[in-house]
């Protein structure tokens, strides 16, 4: 699955880890993982994946765009709701496999209302409101 | 590929989305997204991936586990280096295919030795340092 690592490949690895070059490492897919957080707060909004038009729609504009696998197509978040995500900041992980967007949220993040979507918190086999 | 939301099934979405029930979504390579945050500080320190076993793992023993997508094997962080994640606190998104867990690390989360994965800002199509 991550065929960069194969073959020995330490030149790459390094360049990954250590460089000043933007080299996405894009899954079997085609998909990276993009976490949101709240700029203000740090909140974590959401969780969602990107394709490489996806990241470079996002570079681009400040906005945030996703792919979305259950409709298989690209999608700026608030593009029906308003709700957009103006990107104050995004950070790359070591391997390049993971973004974080810090994020200036126009309105509720979440499609169901809510300012993020983990308002709930897994206590003991259940879930409960986790809002403070 | 999220074949839960096929035939309308309304019900299910609504447990997923409102309910107390923990239902994992799985994808059809059997993962969840696991974003891990310091409790403390609220940064965002690394992004993996769960399996159930891994999820089962990490509730009963309060330390994160994750699947090695590369390895295909199920590992605990910090089971060669120590620095284990103790969780604090679980919490689980809107249609539960992502996990956001807080724990407090027992040392550098990064393979690399940094705090965090998340060592770089990407800043004009170029990676630049992000430690504060």
């Amino acid at each position: 699955m991550n065929n960069s690592f194969g073959g020995g490949d330490a030149a790459e690895k390094r360049n990954r880890e250590q460089g000043s070059e933007l080299l996405p490492k894009f899954d079997d897919r085609g998909l990276l993982s993009a976490v949101v957080t709240d700029s203000g707060t740090g909140e974590v909004l959401m969780v969602a994946f990107m394709n490489a038009e996806a990241l470079q729609k996002t570079i681009e504009t400040n906005r945030a765009h996703f792919w979305s696998r259950s409709r298989q197509s690209l999608w700026m978040k608030g593009e029906s709701s308003g709700n957009v995500l103006e990107v104050q900041e995004m950070l790359v992980d070591c391997d390049q496999d993971a973004i974080v967007l810090k994020v200036k949220p126009a309105g509720p993040t979440c499609h169901t209302g809510a300012r993020s979507c983990f308002y709930r918190r897994i206590d003991g086999g259940e879930l409960v409101d986790a809002s403070r």
